[in-house]
C-alpha cells in the first residue's frame, strides 16, 4: 500500500517499539534517516531503536550507534529507511524480510516491500522525506534531528552539487541551519578531507593516468602493491573511478583496480556523449549510462588493452 | 550614508542610466550580481549597462559581456557589487573613484566608499543581497537573472561547502532552482570539471608535497617552469593553496610558487588550531586567520626553509 507523508506520520504516530532498518554498506543517507527517525520518535515518548548495522563506518557511527538496541526487546513495528529493495538488508536484519510495516524510500527501483510504503524519487536525500515526516508528526526540530537530517541531505546531493538536488532540498538544508548546526565544519569534514590513504591513492590516478584520443578517453591503473601500500579501505576508494572524467575533454574515464585475486576491476564513467555500460558489455560487463563496470578475468595490461579497445570503438562510432 | 535593502531598492528605483562596476580579478559574485542586476533594472524599462571588465575569464564572460555598453553613453549613477574598496576597481573603471552613488557588498571590511552603502557581512555571497534588492524592486525572477544570481551564491560559499552559507543562503539557491535553472549542469561545469591545466597543476601539488611535523605541516612547490609547462592561468590556480589543507591531519599547509621574477608567493592556510596570519607575519606577509600569504625574494628553497621553520616554531608552541 502506498502512502503520503501524512499516512506515513499516521502509521507512526500509531505504533509503538519500533525497530529501524538501514541498508548494507551504510551511506550517509541512511544513516542519517535512520538517526533523525528514532531521536524524533523518542521525543515523542516512543520506545524506538535502530538494528545494529555490522558494516557502519566510523564516519557515520554516532549517527546510529547511540540508537542501537541495548537488551533483548520484542518490536512491534519495523520501519525500513533508504533500503531499495530487501536483498540490501544487512546480514542481521535476515529475520525481518517480508516484515517490514513502513518503508520509507527515495529510490525510483523500489517495489514497495512494506504494508504501507512512502516512496518519494523526486527527493534528492532520502531524509528530505524524513524531515517532512518528522513535521507532520510535530517533533520539535532539534540541533541533533537536525544534524542527522543534514548529514543524509548533503551526502546524497554532493553537498548540493548533483542535478537530483531541487528546491526542497535547498529549503530542508536551509532549516537544519536555522536549527543550530555548524554546516561548515560538518562539510570540513565530509567533503574537504582526504584520509593520507585516500589522498595517497589520488596521487596514483594522477600519476598513472594517461590520455588517449586527443584526450577524450582517460585510463588510470591502481595496483594491488600500491593500494596495500596505502592502507585504503573502503571509504577511501569511494568514487574514485570518477577522478579521470573531471578532466575537461575527457568524456570516457576508465579505472583499472587490480583485485587480491589477480582479476580485475575495471570502472568506466562517461559524460553524456558516450554509454558507458555499452563500453563493459564488449568485456562482459553491464551498469548505468554514464556509470558501468566489468570484472576481467586475466593481467592489468591485458584488462587495459581490452577496456581500451572498447572505449576507443565506441568513441570513434560517436564521431 | 547607510541604508537597507529597501533603502537601495529605493534609490535604484529613482535612478536611470545606471552604469555596474565590478572587481579586479572577476570572480563568479562580482560578475553574477552584475549581470542580475543589469538585468533586472532593464526588465523594470531603465537603460543599465555593465563597465567593461579587461580581466573576465571565459567562465564568467557570459555573465556580463552581453550588457557593456556598446557606445558612448552618459552614465547618471554608479553602482558597484561585491567590491570592497576603490583599489579593487579595474583600470577601466578608474574615472569612477569618488564617484560610485551606491555601494552594494558583503565584505566586512569595506568602508562604505558610496554616497549610499548597503553592506551586508552576513551573506554568504554578495548575490544573496542582490536578489533581496531585486524582489524589492518587483523585479520578476527570470531564469536567466536566476542563472546570474546561482552562480554567484555557488561560487562564493563553495557550493554551500564553506562556514559562510547560512539559512538565507539556502532559501535563494532555492528561489533560483524554482525559476528553472539547471542547477546540476552549471555546478558539473563550475565545480566537478578540472581544465587539464588544472589537473596538471593538481599533479604537481600532490608530487612535491612534503610533510613534517607527522603529517601535521604540508609543503608544496610550484616550480615556475612546471606552471609554465601546463599553461595555466589565474583560474587554474584559484584556490589551488588549499589543496595541501585538505588532508586529514594537516593543520599547517604551506603552497610555494615560484614568480616570474624570481620572488616567491607564499600561501598559507591552516585549519583552526593554527593561526595562518601570525606564520606569514614571521616572513613579512600577513592576512586572515585561516588564510595568509607572504612575497619573500629569494629562491623556492630559500622561502621554503623560511617559511617552514614559522609553522613548525608554531606547531610547537601550541602542542
Amino acid at each position: 500500500m502506498t502512502v503520503d507523508v501524512a499516512g506515513a506520520a499516521a502509521a507512526l504516530q500509531g505504533a509503538d517499539n519500533i525497530l529501524i532498518l538501514t541498508h548494507r554498506r551504510p551511506d550517509g543517507d541512511t544513516a542519517g534517516c535512520a538517526g533523525a527517525l528514532c531521536r524524533g520518535l523518542r521525543q515523542l515518548g516512543k520506545t524506538a531503536y535502530i538494528l545494529e548495522n555490522p558494516e557502519i563506518t566510523k564516519r557515520y557511527a554516532p549517527l546510529i550507534i547511540p540508537c542501537y538496541p541495548t537488551s533483548d526487546f520484542n518490536f512491534a513495528y519495523i520501519v525500513s529507511v533508504d533500503i531499495a529493495e530487501e536483498k540490501l538488508f544487512p546480514d542481521t536484519a535476515e529475520q525481518y524480510k517480508g516484515k517490514v510495516d513502513l518503508v520509507i524510500d527515495h529510490h525510483r527501483s523500489n517495489s514497495g516491500f512494506g504494508a504501507k510504503n512512502l516512496i518519494r524519487p523526486d527527493a534528492g536525500g532520502c531524509a528530505e522525506v524524513l524531515y517532512d515526516v518528522l513535521a507532520a508528526l510535530g517533533v520539535r526540530f532539534t540541533r541533533d534531528i537536525a544534524e542527522c537530517i543534514y548529514i543524509g541531505v548533503s551526502t546524497d546531493t554532493g553537498c548540493f552539487k548533483f542535478s537530483n538536488t531541487t528546491a526542497h532540498t535547498h529549503a530542508v538544508a536551509a532549516a537544519c541551519l536555522t536549527a543550530g548546526i555548524d554546516g561548515g565544519e560538518i562539510n570540513r569534514v565530509l567533503f574537504e578531507t582526504k584520509s593520507m590513504p585516500r589522498f595517497q591513492m589520488e596521487r596514483i590516478v594522477f600519476d598513472t593516468m594517461e590520455f588517449f584520443e586527443d584526450g577524450a578517453v582517460a585510463v588510470a591503473l591502481l595496483w594491488r602493491t600500491d593500494i596495500d601500500r596505502t592502507g585504503a579501505d573502503m571509504d577511501d576508494l569511494d568514487s574514485i573511478a570518477s577522478l579521470t572524467r573531471q578532466i575537461e575533454g575527457v568524456q570516457i574515464g576508465i579505472t583499472l583496480t587490480e583485485n587480491r585475486d589477480g582479476t580485475v576491476k575495471v570502472s568506466v564513467r562517461t559524460t553524456k556523449e558516450m554509454d558507458a555500460a555499452a563500453i563493459c558489455k564488449k568485456c562482459g560487463g553491464g551498469g548505468h549510462i554514464r556509470a558501468a563496470g566489468a570484472s576481467l578475468d586475466c593481467g592489468m595490461e591485458e584488462a587495459k588493452a581490452a577496456i581500451l579497445t572498447a572505449a576507443r570503438e565506441q568513441f570513434h562510432a560517436k564521431q
